[in-house]
């Protein structure tokens, strides 16, 4: 490990098991993140624990620890939020000013509370429309990874069994973005402006109601974009 | 060609790309289909001209044309939809007291008019809703077959590389329309309740908008439930 990577990511929520799992897919990609949470030393220490997963593997990047505010700030440009949806707008709230030059990158499901497998969508649509609406116009909102599964990400003996549908209405925001995400070794596709964020959040309890079925031979399902069959 | 599979399924709107394909794949499995149209001679002719299509496969079911009214009466339970959205309502009102007793597939998309690569959903959130609203809870609606490609149907030297994901407030009726489908070849799965198609429904501009970008190298793309790579 090395501090000399000047490509730095936050993930603000990213103790969580979604923010743990992209942590240590960007850092096996070479990005340093900056894991962001209310309680700072929680993710100086997560940050560490992850660290040790990725000792044998040969990173060279960075996993830090701080406080929401100090994450922020110490992103080059992307600031991914993954926080529960009940926190959502209050964390947002207070991180806007600290947004301004840089990239949120919105990846909370607005889940039904007590029901994973329905969404109750937020007034503005989408949670990513919110996003936008609250930053105002200036701060780009980019909408991606809300299908792919926590389990997958922490299983660093598999690949990401999930293409990434990407959306927003600044579409030089959504390219970093999809860069960001091909580094981690899947594809990423634009799925167009902040609204089709209502379908895409959306996908999220349908592939948790498969992977809850008993009809359904697996779990942690992922969603493929497939070319025509030969 | 022959008559005596009792099985035998409608397709209003019929006459159109989608319902051409849809026909086509059916006969082919077994099921015996009957269009639908405003205008039952060119549903006749439809049918023709699709059974010469399949002149020289070994297919056991027959396809017939007919008045819309008297193809919803002709289907033994399933009556699948395939209108543009504009012409969803208004049929669905006419043919109302003959869905009586059946079961209908709504597979259509509200796609924004002008712009293929948007969607302005009704009022009761999805049109699969719109419908059950305006049939009432005797009549079960089911949505699926919103994502599949009328071109990839239609060409059968290709399986349908697509999973077709199955919505609505009837689990009897759900597992009725995926036993259909899965004759066609391809996966079905229970996307939940009628709400899910605001989800499933909204995907199709969004395949859309993939297949029109020249960042993407194929069009007629379609999207499968992946389980986790090993």
């Amino acid at each position: 490990m090395n501090n000399d990577v000047s490509n730095k990511v936050a993930i603000i929520g990213g103790t969580g098991p979604q923010g743990k799992g992209l942590a240590l897919r960007l850092a096996l990609a070479g990005v340093s993140v900056v894991l962001g949470s209310r309680d700072p030393a929680k993710a100086a220490e997560t940050a560490q624990q992850l660290i040790a997963t990725l000792a044998e593997q040969d990173c060279k990047a960075d996993i830090t620890g701080l406080s929401m505010e100090d994450a922020t700030k110490a992103a080059d440009d992307l600031v991914i939020l993954s926080v529960p949806y009940s926190g959502h707008d209050a964390t947002l709230t207070a991180l806007a000013p600290l947004l301004v030059g840089k990239t949120l990158v919105d990846i909370v499901v607005p889940l039904a509370p007590g029901n994973p497998k329905a969404v109750v969508m937020p007034a503005a649509g989408s949670v990513t429309e919110s996003a936008q609406l609250l930053l105002g116009d200036d701060i780009p909102v980019v909408g991606a990874l809300h299908n792919v599964s926590a389990v997958t990400l922490n299983d660093l003996s598999r690949g990401i069994n999930c293409d990434i549908l990407v959306c927003g209405n600044d579409l030089d925001a959504k390219k970093r973005v999809m860069a960001l995400i091909e580094k981690m070794g899947t594809q990423a596709y634009n799925a167009g402006l902040a609204e089709s964020a209502r379908c895409v959040e959306a996908l999220t309890p349908i592939l948790i109601r498969l992977n809850i079925s008993k009809d359904v031979p697996f779990s942690h399902a992922g969603v493929r974009i497939c070319p025509p069959d030969h």
